[in-house]
């Protein structure tokens, strides 16, 4: 298999894209992925300052590379949760990608507040950890004048997101899935999701081709996501599907209430002047 | 395996109700539960008189005979859209149904109106069909004086509607996901869905154990409906999920709109007096 570009050896055949390509060509073809959704949906402005919270997975990883190689001005946030060794190891990785990369490195200890995520209640942890990091991320980039906070949430994490929420009744939520939120309080930071339309693998082949370091071990804490599988299966059955749904959740707007108006034929409701039934009629009736 | 409520040979295990019944005591069961919907959801009125739409498959047998167990006025619409041999055979089929259960049948040929579904290119049959179903079954329901027209839809159909046009972007579909709507003019009568609730096989297993004639036949029409299949996968990983699904889309609201507070402790934004975060320290901090 060659790639489509440049006739090396492709690394990898993109069959949602219909492309194949090489290690070299792969990377730019996922940085025209990126700029196109920020352009399409006004995700990130220009002369925005941007704060970008890593974790050290590849998602937050390609999110600071990707940024940085599409010209914009950011800086990366760790936040040290306290989380065994694991946060230490997750700290050890976002510095050598800080250099690797050449974006300027936050660290904000949670301990500096008298206590880790270590301490809460196992039930609570991953509740505890939300509330921690979503605080701190924007105390920090307001106070720090950054303009707006990105987070490298895929189209698996929205849409699995999305569906436990449906299931669960909480529609309001779906208000939140957009790849761009904007502030409703002067000291709420606006927040940005610029690879909102990536599948975590695209975001994976990013990293490896480019030999970014990256953490592949989960958070020991993380329970096992149900609704993570689900997506992963409906998409194996419907590819494409993830990156419909996102999308879907972006134009998610009510049906504008159409005026009740009368068939001039029979009489019945319709929007329009003739009904649908009418119209049949009169296309195949043969009386 | 033992039934639970006479301890005769039980002919299935109802794990999501953690039951086993026998062939005498599902249908009682099954009723019970199509009772509960319907009260529980204010579906139907005790006074109403009902039109049920039949088609000949289990869901629509199902639904006539419950309702006319639970001893709801019901009659039956039966809609010959001259599919082929197909409409015959189903209309021998709801002949067959009406004696049996004695509930009065009426019968509306798609012909009389000078076509036939046959007679559509096939690209727009199952518009053509719906649009023809929803007109003449509302007309009739109206012009013979019903108050309501119940259909036979299941968890499965409404669930897989809701995907589907989630990911078309449709939100405003999603409320008419609901087990009652009411009308929105005079000439439109309301509709109701008693069976919302209950899966398919729960239907299947309610006509096979009163051995009611259905049809086992698909329409030869009908597209392969990759979002039924999908939703059929989801339910075999987590059980109950169709249920949970329909029951969250009808409780479908909007988080209310909370107002911005500034927490006492710390003056970031909340909800409360204090916000998330400072609860943690207060609860956590060794400082």
């Amino acid at each position: 298999m060659k790639c489509k570009k440049c006739n090396s050896r492709a690394i990898a055949n993109l069959k949602q894209y219909k492309i194949a390509l090489c290690e070299k060509c792969y990377p730019k073809f996922y940085e025209s992925l990126v700029k196109r959704s920020i352009k399409k949906y006004g995700i990130l402005k220009k002369d925005e300052r941007i704060l970008t919270a890593v974790s050290g997975g590849k998602d937050s990883v390609a999110l600071a590379k990707v940024l940085k190689n599409l010209g914009y001005e950011i800086e990366m946030l760790y936040i040290d949760l306290g989380i065994r060794e694991y946060s230490k190891r997750c700290k050890n990785i976002v510095e050598k990608l800080s250099e690797t990369i050449d974006v300027d490195l936050n660290v904000l200890k949670l301990s500096d507040f008298g206590f880790t995520i270590d301490d809460v209640e196992m039930r609570k942890v991953c509740s505890a950890c939300g509330t921690a990091k979503r605080y701190l991320m924007n105390k920090f980039a307001r106070e720090n004048k950054f303009d707006i906070i990105a987070t490298g949430h895929t189209s698996e994490d929205l849409t699995s997101f999305a569906i436990k929420n449906i299931v669960g009744g909480n529609f309001g939520w779906i208000e939140k899935l957009k790849p761009r939120i904007e502030s409703f309080d002067e000291k709420i930071i606006p927040k940005a999701r610029p690879l909102f339309e990536r599948m975590e693998k695209e975001n994976m082949l990013y990293v490896l081709t480019l030999k970014l370091p990256f953490s592949t071990e989960s958070c020991p804490n993380a329970p096992i996501n149900d609704w993570k599988e689900i997506v992963y299966e409906i998409e194996r059955r419907k590819i494409g599907f993830n990156q419909n749904f996102v999308r879907g959740l972006i134009n998610a707007k009510k049906l504008a209430k159409l005026d009740v108006k009368y068939c001039k034929i029979c009489g019945e409701v319709t929007t329009s002047d003739m009904c649908a039934f009418c119209k049949l009629v009169k296309r195949y009736s043969k009386n």
